[in-house]
């Protein structure tokens, strides 16, 4: 039907997009960074029409100025240019932070001719952005360049690794269009999607009435559904930026080439869990009702205590069950089973682990990656979410970060 | 009105009520228990007259056998025996952890008459108790004995410390009644009482009318209101048990000591929390009801990122501002203040903070115990809860136990 090519160099790939970082010294400590070569606190995604854009922003209630600069846009504008900063969050700064980005827009646009520009930024709460520091990086950045791996890097905070992937999109027709996208996050990432930025562009010719549920489709499926600890940002943002450029669309394929970037992204986001090393599925079935599926489900994957024995390779199942039991969502210990991957591990009838079944389990959880299955046997809803262990380092970076 | 004694040696203190503990080998790895003179891990309270009994029990779906096994006597029940195990919850055992119980209690009124005896375990969860290991212990206790410091070590898990508090009420009229307890708990606690075991034995003679209210008041204040890491176990229980002996009664006066008592148990419980160096009172007040006030309370002592900013004396207020906008009440930027101890860190006038405030906060924050205040500034109501910070030592303590 149509073949889904991956390809290097991420937002390079998209036509008609340009893309870069600069370093104006927002970053005071490199090393709160998790890399030590970051060459850019600062970075641009411009195209050279203008596109429709849709985002998905945080559900907390103190959204970030950025947030509520974009939403003062009317509704279906277009946009040919994302400003996104690191170290600084421009949240909690009311409406002088609003004014500050109209501020740096307008210095902007006597550098370089911009439509409706949108900003995003991701860092410390409750500081009014170097406005200098900032608008100085339009001395220096090159409008025209396309540098995904410097962007990508750009963006990143505690992050460990740059997150960028790109797919050409081959339709039956012979035709394609591409899709690309750069992704930062590493802690407080939580379903309902927290300190995390996400940024989509492509060339296809998604028309704008698709684009809105096309992207909250694709968020459902990946960042509302991995958790690295439970707490959502003021940030959060994905934003999806469609520039018509190649003139190919195909409303599936679409759907599937964003619901599959971004699912690889949100995994990349757990993998560089804080101080995280395992990536571990929950799997909730046989629930009441899919609220249910989804309650047990996030509850695992958001408890200290079963989070803590994932990192202490403990197969105690006990832990699993209380946390379900825990969440309120209706269940029975003689209907229940749990499964770590294939393994049967508590059913009713096999409460306690021999030997042979608990070396089993162990080795299950040596793996940097496998399954929790639990079933309540009650009904027929199934729900899956993604988390992480929780290491000593993810108290360090958390306890160190800021100062 | 009426005073209140302090008084050494716990459960020594109420009359009619005796108290022991002997060592059957349940504690396989006494380096968990976090002190290294545990002498005991079957532990027992016994009253040489029946008493009336309330229990507040935990609220996860999968309740541990004891508390199954409790709820099949009949309402109004009266007891003058509670066995108490460590080390295995007796939880996720299914029926035939339930008749394990009333083998084990078959045997021990082979040994010592006992009227509807009731049990409490805590450990690991879904192994069956080890029936002739438990009864073992029947040989070597001494049911006339009084001993306070052995019970309340017994019962201990992850805890660092025996927890055991007992006080003299002395009434107008000369007349006088004495409470105590011991309580066990260290990790795993959250507001709705997790992993925690309470026994308040009383000889003043409160009516059995009123146990049931004078219990749950003082729960509310006291054990829900706690939070070390948000999980909730399967085995939680606060007991009251009153066997009268004194004669002597006054409503309020017992509800204040009751409170008192349990209070300080919880706090007691909170300086224990696994790893945890501070102790932490988060009241938001201004809410526009209580339920928002509890729900912005528990986010703030449940919140892994202000946990870990607590441990790293950062005075981060934007994780404050973070996790109140993250937990869905009404709250608005430009009418929240927030204050560490009386210190004003945010206000919408005062959004960053200068190097002087920030050396105060700094100050503040190096204690060992300190008040966070949120006002959302939009109503009345107001919620206090406490919590402590999260470390290093938490994450080794629980990627440990068990194995």
């Amino acid at each position: 039907m149509y073949n889904l090519v991956s390809l290097e160099n991420g937002l390079e790939n998209v036509q008609g997009f340009f893309c870069g970082a600069t370093n104006v010294g927002m970053r005071t400590n490199p090393a709160n960074s998790g890399v030590s070569d970051i060459d850019g606190d600062v970075a641009f995604i411009r195209s050279e029409v203008p596109c429709d854009i849709s985002a998905v922003f945080t559900s907390n209630t103190f959204q970030a100025a950025p947030i509520k600069h974009f939403q003062k846009y009317p509704k279906n504008f277009q946009t040919d240019f994302v400003l996104i900063n690191a170290k600084n969050a421009n949240a909690m700064t009311g409406e002088k932070g609003i004014e500050d980005i109209d501020t740096i827009m307008s210095t902007l646009s006597s550098k370089q001719a911009v439509l409706n520009p949108v900003m995003s930024s991701t860092g410390v709460i409750g500081y009014r952005l170097p406005i200098n520091k900032v608008t100085s990086a339009f001395d220096t950045l090159d409008f025209n360049a396309k540098n995904s791996h410097l962007t990508a890097r750009a963006i990143m905070t505690t992050d460990s690794f740059k997150k960028e992937l790109a797919y050409k999109v081959e339709l039956e027709d012979g035709s394609s269009f591409n899709i690309a996208a750069i992704c930062k996050g590493a802690g407080m990432i939580n379903p309902a999607m927290a300190t995390m930025l996400c940024f989509v562009i492509t060339d296809a010719a998604v028309p704008k009435a698709d684009m809105d549920t096309l992207l909250s489709n694709a968020s459902e499926q990946s960042f509302n559904r991995i958790s690295v600890d439970g707490d959502t940002s003021t940030n959060d943002t994905v934003m999806l930026l469609a520039n018509k450029t190649s003139g190919n669309y195909h409303k599936q394929a679409f759907q599937e080439a964003l619901d599959k970037i971004m699912f690889e992204l949100a995994m990349l986001i757990l993998r560089d869990g804080e101080g995280a090393n395992k990536l571990v599925t929950f799997e909730v079935k046989g629930a009441k009702s899919l609220q249910e599926a989804q309650t047990a489900s996030r509850a695992l994957s958001n408890s200290l205590l079963v989070k803590t024995a994932l990192f202490g390779e403990d197969p105690n199942w006990g832990r699993i069950a209380s946390t379900i039991g825990a969440s309120g969502v209706v269940c029975d210990d003689e209907t229940l089973t749990i499964h770590y991957d294939d393994l049967l591990i508590y059913s009713s009838e096999f409460r306690e682990l021999d030997k042979e079944r608990e070396d089993k389990a162990y080795a299950v959880m040596k793996q940097d990656a496998f399954r929790v299955t639990c079933n309540l046997g009650l009904g027929d809803a199934t729900y899956t979410s993604y988390g992480c262990d929780l290491s000593y380092e993810y108290v360090k970076i958390n306890a160190e970060y800021r100062t």
